[in-house]
């Protein structure tokens, strides 16, 4: 029988082509699979009869917008994933979602194989073929531009050659991810880092230098989920996209940072994303309000743990499955609402309300009413401070105490 | 001989009461000692009177304002020192240095005890006291205010019956601290977590609703310290002073969250640091470029203890020092220059360059001339997968793998 | 109505004391409650009525022996759960639940306070109040020794003089607190931190200088927990109990130790846990086997911070809760059979068998059949070490290259 | 010009034979080096001359045992370096030393790569490259059991041919690599991990079965470097061989365990480690007496990342170097006297003694003369336990509080 690889497909040139140079390569049967993971552009249905017209034996497209929503963006925002406190994840995060159906695919249609269109430098081809083999240990991998040498212009010629109805001469400047978490942009002139970013770079976000007017928004966090918006229910994806509208429109989210990739080389990227950026904003400020102190200090390393495995490909491994159940853990009483105020690129928390903070007002003020004890802050001292106090007296006995300074005052 | 007692002077209604009340409490002699952070405000010559004015046998007023730039905002810059990520500890670092003159003020005075203003249900208590056992343990502490009842309708009515030269109406509705690295705002109406801050609640940052023109500004750092701004050679000081009158200009430092004290309870802290937080944006960004991955990573643990430390009031202590030599040691490459846009609250790194830079063009770059062997990618990804390889194996034999959904597709 | 008190009852002086003494200074009636943690010693019903005898106007005595075993111990377990990587936390989990059934008999008894043995300066104080203020925010706590002046001289005078049944004279030259889980002995000569322990400080364990002939047990473990010793199904107090026979007559687990107390000080403290032990590091090797290494890695920090909560009595704190749920998550596949000698004071492991083990014969031998990809290699280490080569490569050009020394070779 | 090729010579086959077949291979010269670092064995200018009689170029021996002692030894003591809490990274740190000569040697004699023994599965292929990498960026690596397909059966066919003076009959069961540091031990029967070590594993340690009577030793220790033994000045290899003798005699330092490797497998390793070991035991207990608890807590995280890094080959990185610089900070004040009971396995810590000590016997004894305030416990624990409290009415709130159980009393 005939092998079958399965091939990530988006549409474009390059993956066009891979079906029938996988093809001619291997010998193997191509099945195509394009998942909506809310990146937008072409119909879904376009693009799985082009599959087929360049020659694929199946074509399955897969709406996996709310699954995505649901399942991957809500465990990042209850992680406040952000790689090098910066990145919020949005190919780290997809990745692992699109492998889940390639692979549910390779076993519906009989695959042996999974391909996809990374080359061999980046992030994704690492987060590829580790989802792969972390879901289906027994299939093998396969990325043409990488494994069967499938560059731009042998692209190009091949697609000529053979008429595939695909456009060849299009080039964006840049390489571009997006989803409904957020857009991703590098190479190009954003190659050199000290050149700022041009106005052209940016799609999901206007730009902030010249805002509307501030826009306010509440939201509803029920266990660490956004619920609502304004009052009115919503689901995720719905939260995600409405944010996205919203905090777009003032240009919040804008990232511009130097990388580490986990293959070891720096990389500039641009990110956009702004629905994302605000509700990490608001639901950390919630976690301020919801969280014991020590939960929340130590939550911040587990927070930078997960993020560093997203990142780094390891969706389904092990440690990620742990964290994510500490994280889940933590989010019990996550709920109530924060005001958000979106102008001019900055998503500011102005207000927060929850009938399960643990901010004590009585406790907290400075005016009558207060039930704090003063007279136990004298103890308190007395003991936490303990320990230093012996180190400094041991310092002082050896000569080393802190240098006063001299001279008379 | 009368026992001596060293008071932290402001130079407000509090501690010029507090001067009398000490006296009369204890029967000790009291020496007033301020210290200038830049907090602005009154002369130093005129405290120096009021204090002499209001009982003082000795009154000593101290600049410290290049050491607090140089050797305690320098430490938290290399730090990214963030208490939960937000607040750049203005007061924390400070407390410290106003607790070094006031020991060696103690020591020269020969005085036996240190006490401040502070009451008993804050954080600064703890770090004045914690602070002066830590470089002086055989020290006492007092704090008229939470120990000798000193409330403010007493100060006020002591005030006015021994006439002292202060005024004694002026009430501001916020507890306020400010010094160069930023400024603190409490209390008031902002103890109701859901009310936003008005404007009067700001002083060192213009409100970023209606900013002038865009700014931008070239820092260069040197080990981690900056030295130059767009090219003027700057002091710590200096830099920190020039920051904070540009980027407050554009509102840029404005923070408003819920906090978790030391002392156990949570409350809402306004904070306004242009300068810190334009600097840390951009030596953050430096980092990225400087710092290998694996330093990168475990720096951010470092920087999150050594914030908890500094902020629960463990300047002095052996952990903090030894956090701050391995801190140090980081910074060894982390020079260059950073290109940083202030705008309406915002300050965005749009470049960065450095000799020291790790980002490299040649391994980075899509186009030719890439220097990366791609072909390696193979390898690496077959081992670094394979753990979790291994383990999704063991999920499959076990009948815990992933769920990839049924259905036909 | 008058108020009342639940009080800690041991059974001994102390305790014994403190019923009348606390109603006496505070008018309260006092309700004795003494908890089996499997202390040994007197029989309960005996305790029960020398507490009435005593003055009690309610005793209650629980048997919270596989209650401990299940509830504390075990997940202590699977948290390898060592203070300072040596002390199995004897005192730390049992003071939970001894409060827990301190709190449940004040629900039921109707008192608003709850009395405990302990002094001002240990850990234990802290461990009984916080836990009680965990599991009941209104209760009121009170230590007689502490609050009350209730000093051993005052406590013999006490019972002379109101004739309670309760020996006076035998005075334990150690202040000793035992369990299922192990034994703790402090005070003493071992104060003098260069003393060596006596032989009389021992009682769960023999002298391993001149250990019986060495024991061989297989210890079964199903997701962590013990389930069978030799083949014989066990609880998991009767493989404690077992364990600490068996073990114990090997000398195993003897522990000596300074220590850092929550209260800032220092103390030396001596322990023996055979049974906690030689369970904890037939445990270790089992999840050396069965935990891929990235879970591995991050649960020695979660253990560590575990540990330290337990140590510093936040059983009932969130975050501790939270430990668990990774802990609990991690233990899926810690299942399969242990073999470990016992002899002469070590418990060693000597074999390990798992079906849930991720030790892979065919990738680990170096005979033929192995399915290891050596070739792979080439690529891991080109791409795994190229962060520390470009700054290895950045040293070189900055002349801070590795010294490697001068001279002709 | 010919090409050059460094050789990290050992004297036996493999080795031997490798010069003449990477020669063959790749038409370079091969310059033998061969570095002691207390494996013992075989005289050096005998194994340099044996590289001559094989074809080396030039042969070059270095006595390194000092220098691995004092700078590499030392830092692992500091670091308590501990792989999985077990391994005291016997190969990991001699790795880097070895490498440092073969780098000085391939600068001296011109050669342009460095090749190593190592086959392509294990942790050392990456720990030789990633080292040669970090101090030469420029060097390339070789290997050519991995690389040139030199197997054994090759190596002893190569031998028997060319007549080489090394023996090729002989053929230990184990593959064995040992240093002053300790021995480690792998392969033949121990790949079955349910198989108990048989004696004829090992070497430095006699059977603690049977041992010989107590051995009591008292370590000096001057900043975490042991500088006398009883009282008699030794230098730290000294140190090391003296205590692998006392401590070997009784049986102190044998570890068998399931590791996990950087390649991405579990192996079955034995170790001895007598001396290693037993100074670990001792400093760690003297870092109980002399360090602040804080500094204590947080650096178990740096020993175990440091652990980690020299593990997986990253001796010369950068965040290997800053945690260095932590560690030799915390190393300030561990100075003075343990004393070790060294018996049948163990290596039991009966007594401590340091001007530098933080044990506070006036604070910490419960006879008179106490120090410590017991009146400040009651405030310390009213804050201290405010968060868990505050969390624990919510809780109650919420209908979440621990169950208590039900039914009478």
């Amino acid at each position: 029988m005939t092998e079958r690889v399965v091939l990530a497909y988006s549409g474009g040139l390059d993956t066009s082509v891979a079906i029938g140079w996988i093809a001619e390569a291997t010998g193997a049967e191509v099945v195509a699979v394009a998942v909506d993971v809310g990146q937008g552009g072409e119909d879904l249905e376009a693009i799985r009869q082009r599959a087929l017209d360049c020659g694929a034996v199946e074509a399955y497209v897969a709406d996996a917008r709310d699954e995505f929503a649901t399942e991957y963006c809500m465990p990042a925002l209850a992680a406040n994933g952000l790689y090098q406190d910066a990145y919020p994840l949005v190919s780290g995060i997809s990745r692992p979602v699109i492998v889940k159906h390639l692979v549910r695919a390779a076993r519906q249609f009989g695959a042996t194989t999974v391909a996809h269109g990374c080359t061999g430098k980046g992030n994704d081809q690492v987060r590829f073929e580790v989802s792969i083999t972390s879901l289906a240990p027994d299939l093998k991998c396969l990325a043409p531009v990488r494994d069967l040498a499938l560059t731009r212009e042998k692209a190009i010629a091949y697609a000529e050659k053979h008429k595939l109805p695909i456009e060849t001469t299009k080039k964006n400047p840049f390489s571009i991810d997006q989803n409904v978490w957020g857009r991703a942009i590098e190479t190009g002139f954003l190659e050199d880092i000290w050149n700022a970013p041009t106005k052209d770079v940016y799609n999901y976000t206007d730009d902030p230098t010249f805002p509307p007017v501030a826009d306010e928004v509440i939201i509803t966090f029920d266990q660490g989920v956004p619920v609502a918006l304004d009052g009115e229910k919503v689901t995720p994806l719905q939260a995600i996209q409405e944010l996205n509208r919203r905090a777009g429109a003032q240009g919040v989210g804008r990232i511009d940072i130097v990388e580490d990739r986990l293959v070891g080389i720096k990389s500039r990227e641009i990110y956009e994303a702004p629905g994302a950026m605000a509700l990490i904003a608001a639901h950390r400020e919630l976690e301020n309000v919801t969280l014991e102190r020590e939960q929340a200090r130590f939550k911040r390393n587990v927070e930078q743990r997960w993020s560093e495995l997203v990142y780094d490909g390891q969706w389904f491994s092990p440690l990620k499955k742990n964290l994510d159940t500490f994280i889940a853990d933590t989010q019990k009483y996550v709920s109530g609402d924060i005001r958000l105020v979106l102008h001019g690129g900055r998503a500011t928390v102005s207000g927060r309300r929850s009938e399960q903070s643990l901010y004590d007002f009585n406790l907290a003020t400075y005016d009558e009413g207060d039930s704090f004890d003063q007279s136990s802050a004298v103890g308190f001292i007395d003991i936490y401070g303990l320990t230093s106090k012996l180190a400094a007296a041991r310092d002082v006995k050896f000569g080393n105490g802190v240098d006063l300074g001299d001279g008379e005052l």
